[in-house]
């Protein structure tokens, strides 16, 4: 029987990964930001996915990122880091290498390159869930290649320790789709769908870059699900849908830095050559924020938070 | 004032074109699918979609279509017929057209080539638009080309007919991108999107070739959602998700045609170089349907219909 | 034995559709245009291709402009008209329709939409080839949708009256994978290769929108690569190349309509949607009008005309 | 003033990168293909290329690689490894660390993620000429990703050391482009391209995968046309096509490694989750071979070699 408890329920921030100018991880900005989302009551917190730039770290680097993190939140919620590779045996190391650093579960990827098949794409996430006996959570992002398509997903449903799936295609019947063809995979929801029609279908959460942006607005919305109010629900989700499009419209790393810097959380800038957010790109989250706290005025809620 | 109410709310199946082996419009065999689909409680009909390839279709073949249609109907439904071109005076011409030939409203759509500007398309929508006073349901469909964006969709809900929009992407969030944008167009739900889904964003309806195939299912889905048994409405929408994954993995015409034949309903082949349904198409329509009646069995349904 | 010798060798404009500002066809301007183009010594026209907007052209219209330009050039040149459809049986059609208004052989393009296998390609240009006597050039253009592949290409070369084809991708392999197949098929050269080196690989001549602007020109590089004179043949063909640029870059209907306009030729807008050139196309297509004002001016050539 | 001499002219091998059954490189394996393509007269060879599968090699094993193929080479002829990354900083250290080892020249490649601007890749490049002083040849290669555009390869040439530019787009008008635009950056053909036609535009040689595998015929291919027995060159010109069309069909990696396994070199098997050459392809990459033996037949060349 597969260990789903061990998953954490509701609001999973992805962190960014705060650097100074000189480049090295900015252990004080990321302990300012985990305080301020563990307050928030996040369930969760997922350092080293698109948002945290993994593909543009060295092994190293991310070691200490997870390290960090594993000590910021000193055992509040699980850490969930992301693994990501191009090689099946570099992706075993990996996720061998965060289960030692104290992660509670993993967030598994592939960027693939060249010829790979559905059957290797298998094995590749088999050996990565096979290298750690943590839960993990096989996450389809399309922006980083090929990926497992729904009947590969359905048969890693099957490893044992692979218990949850994210996707991040903007293809709702996807999910569906996947619960029609019995796999028994919990789902939690991606930015690129809208939470609420994800836990409508049965999602367990939603992993986000954005919920980091408005973490308190995010587990009010959750919590109001979970209460059985949808319409109080409904509005947060529409308060909080523009800040996903200005993650999909600017790219996480960008949009999360520079939001997190409008709103007074400095965590520095996108490793080159990634852009750092652009003019329109602040106007565009400027506006996002100001739809998350119209939402809030509606419904009466503190309104010194996001 | 918007007259919203002339669109009809519920299920409104695309009807294939039904051709005769020499290519002749077969007028019984449409008039029998109008009788089935209108006893299943249909809201209405659209010839003329994807579903009936009009993009294969003569002008004059098509207005037999319209003209077949709405004598087969006799006023019990709104008939709603899609209008398609690739040239802004042609699409005019075919809107005042369909209308003259007793059409409720249209189902405006674009198949653009070569360069089209956002402008022109709002053009070309205004101008299709313009040519009727009927209620006119605009319709997103990639698969044609470029399509308006969302920018563009907000502007063309500012025209006096244009009062509900389809979107045949997979992407749920584009619609909740567009009520976000404050638009006041109406939304129904594509095949590609998950019908509930719509509805729980307020969607007023279905438009999909797949009703076609299982249209007490889809009425009575949408049924159970009005009277608020969300249960029962989700047991049904499990049931019916792998005709819509068929009607999306073999293509519209193949599926409802092939699939008609295996219920008993001979509506003829697709006009070539268009493909007949293979073997495995038909194979996987056979296991849709029995997702459907295992579905309707769960709930103790009506086991002679689908 | 196929009679290759029925195809003209050299340049082959592609017509604009000349319209009026009612969109009526306008005759005189297309006679105007064949007359500039038969003096420049071009080796046949090719009415109703992309340049000639043939997908926004209702049949009547498109049968006028093959009567006009039969008409108009008087025998003095092949006319080779493009025949396009979605429909096998309307494809069919057509070509018989354009092979009795006089046209000396066609350029067949499929237009495909929703499942087409190659399979069916092969059968839609079959039927196409079936329904004339004429010589068939079969066109490649991947922007019209899915295209008959390598192996479908090499098939249809064992069509009796399918003789050449143009391809309009950019891959110019493409055309030596062709030849290394073995097929028989004389090849020319689209404006999105670089007709001297297709000419390198043995291809005949070049149909092209571009030529359409600068013929003189074009036959004054196919003399030189005739001759022997590699040296000034390449010297055109870097001033002819910005042309072909912008032709890719703004479209052809609006580059070569924009195009004429600009060197005093009125044929007249495209057809909207589509697009008008924009003032930057304009901008681009005088530098290319001046990079072939260089080339002849460097060889001396006379600059009266381009 | 440039430093063109520096860079070989003629055929230059992309080497895979062998590999030991536990996943060591194997440095026996590496000297002796680089012997064999020695002795067939090849004018550098490049380790590191999609041929040698950068983008799965770790730091350490790709420094490993370029100090084994140096050590091989002995001086013989210019050792000219990839550079590739998806960070600027990372991407110039590499750069650095290439040139400590002994490389006579870089090819410096980009594998973006996330939004990376025109500009932000400018200064990618920049970075790695800067921290280099060898020649650098610029790679674009759009199975990587988002590539520098025409205008972003034209500006580079401005860097002093940036001296060369290869394409694997198959567009070969692209590089007739950049020519148009007055660069003064050599060319090299890949192997998407047919290395005849990019030296009949002036190009300086061809950087392939397919050499490593035929490099006598390449080499001789390259003496003909320099001796100007153009009809020579083209008869093994299309005997080594379709070894370039297998190259494309089935992966730099997995059809170099197959090919060579082949016939006698055994240099291990792709990196995992990178596929091994299928049975489909050892037929394809049989029958190439096939090709370029009649082509050296037909020409009365030595048949012991390739």
């Amino acid at each position: 029987m597969k260990i789903v408890e061990s998953l954490p329920r509701g609001i999973i921030p992805y962190l960014p990964t705060a650097l100074t100018q000189s480049g090295e991880l900015d252990r004080d900005a990321m302990r300012r930001l985990v305080d301020r989302l563990l307050r928030a009551g996040v369930a969760g917190l997922s350092p080293l996915g698109s948002t945290g730039e993994l593909p543009a770290l060295a092994d190293d680097v991310a070691d200490s990122v997870v390290a960090s993190v594993v000590e910021a939140v000193g055992g509040a919620v699980p850490v969930i880091p992301g693994v990501l590779s191009g090689s099946t045996g570099h992706a075993a190391d990996r996720s061998s290498a965060v289960t030692a650093l104290g992660a509670s579960a993993i967030v598994a990827m592939i960027r693939p390159w060249g010829r790979v098949s559905q059957a290797a794409m298998i094995e590749y996430f088999s050996a990565m869930a096979g290298a750690t006996d943590l839960p993990v959570v096989l996450y389809r992002q399309p922006a980083l290649g090929v990926q497992p398509d729904l009947g590969s997903v359905v048969r890693l449903g099957d490893v044992e320790n692979i218990i949850a799936v994210k996707d991040a295609s903007s293809d709702t019947g996807f999910l569906l789709s996947l619960q029609c063809e019995g796999s028994s995979l919990e789902i939690y929801s991606a930015s690129s769908h809208v939470p609420m029609l994800v836990w409508e279908m049965g999602g367990i959460g939603w992993m986000g870059g954005p919920c980091c942006l408005a973490p308190q607005t995010s587990v009010a919305m959750w919590q109001f699900r979970l209460a059985g109010d949808r319409d109080s629900a409904w509005r947060l989700q529409r308060g909080l849908w523009p800040l996903c499009r200005a993650f999909a419209a600017f790219g996480p790393a960008p949009m999360v830095k520079g939001g997190l810097a409008q709103i007074g959380f400095d965590v520095g800038a996108p490793v080159a050559p990634q852009a750092t957010l652009s003019r329109e790109g602040h106007a565009a989250v400027g506006c996002s924020i100001d739809a998350v706290r119209r939402a809030r005025a509606d419904l009466g809620m503190d309104m010194s938070v996001l």
